[in-house]
């Protein structure tokens, strides 16, 4: 296969496009192309309109938010798998945060006019834009309640337990992403995550690695 | 005109159903009933699969999570015109939150199997259901950069300002929530609350009434 067919074949597992269809992935990936970014590489900036909606084949791309004194911080972090931002593209409305890649990412681009058009007259291509937004609201409450009700130690926890949960109980948790976006990530500073990583071990709830931590019993973490 | 026929006349010109379209607000408003709920009545439980899609006609309900330990929160507070929870009716999953009635509300409801019967052939509804999604997604960005990034009044000065734009260019805010779910809204205590209202009063961007507050000038509330 040439690497855009082994691409294109990738993706059509996805379950967005799954519920999207045949039709519809042809007629997207067409007109998309594909790129290897380097970490630090930012895919849109806060305040700038959607030009095309990015599906992360590889790597992991933050969501990078700016307040008006000038400070930021990590809403999200997305990995394989994941496509965005559909709110901005589906709304057509300035992105609410920027997209820097958090580790190396290979990421798809289709246009965001073609998707507009294409979601206006199919019916499965709604049904699947429905569900992603639906899936990434819910990721956002809950998120809301972890930095309401949880403290750090809850947060670190519940955040290497999810790795855990994507990789399909792999109990080697690769943390890849830099220290600081995962601390902003999880609403505290690097020296809280450090600590409540060293407090988890303590506890022989996880092992730090190298590159992230070992996991004996993904149901001591809170899962 | 009915009750009945006063509601339908209201919802028909929510952007929602402007986007669903005529034939979808037949369909789903002669499946639906309206109730009006006392202050502290339950909508749903956090965790039950939904039976009825929610539509607040009056009023405003919050969203309350529980966590493990048992504390509880609100996630968000909605008010007249939205419609709670699309993400769990399109999914047919249990609810994340519990919803209940901060102030007297009236609710339409709809069947959450109708509902979903109708968005699986019915592209306008799809493409409603996708732009709601998008912008309940928005206010949750928002208010996870709100928490990680902005101080206690500054965040207080913004929640007031958003209900000042929500009721159109209205000097006086109404704040018929209780004090202790609006600062679980905006993740302080209701003494933290008080203080940055009191802040905010003593800088001259609002003046505290029995009720709310007023403002003269909505752009020193950071808009």
């Amino acid at each position: 296969m040439t690497p855009t067919n082994r691409h294109a074949a990738q993706i059509e597992h996805w379950p967005f496009f799954q519920t999207a269809g045949a039709t519809v992935i042809t007629e997207l990936l067409a007109a998309s192309f594909t790129q290897l970014l380097p970490r630090n590489a930012v895919l849109f900036e806060q305040g700038e309109e959607p030009q095309v909606l990015h599906l992360l084949l590889e790597g992991r791309i933050g969501l990078q938010a700016r307040a008006e004194a000038g400070t930021r911080t990590i809403v999200e972090i997305f990995g394989p798998g994941e496509i965005v931002l559909l709110p901005a593209v589906v709304l057509s409305l300035p992105y609410l945060a920027s997209a820097v890649v958090l580790t190396e990412a290979r990421v798809t681009m289709i246009p965001a006019q073609l998707f507009r058009d294409t979601l206006a007259r199919s019916l499965p291509l709604a049904h699947a834009t429905a569900e992603l937004l639906a899936r990434h609201w819910r990721l956002m409450v809950d998120q809301v309640v972890d930095l309401k009700l949880r403290d750090a130690e809850q947060r670190v926890a519940r955040f290497v337990g999810r790795r855990v949960s994507e990789e399909e109980g792999a109990a080697n948790v690769i943390l890849s992403e830099s220290r600081s976006a995962i601390a902003a990530r999880l609403g505290m500073t690097p020296e809280t995550l450090s600590r409540a990583l060293a407090a988890l071990e303590a506890k022989g709830k996880l092992r730090r690695t190298p590159d992230g931590a070992t996991i004996a019993d993904r149901t001591a973490l809170g899962f």
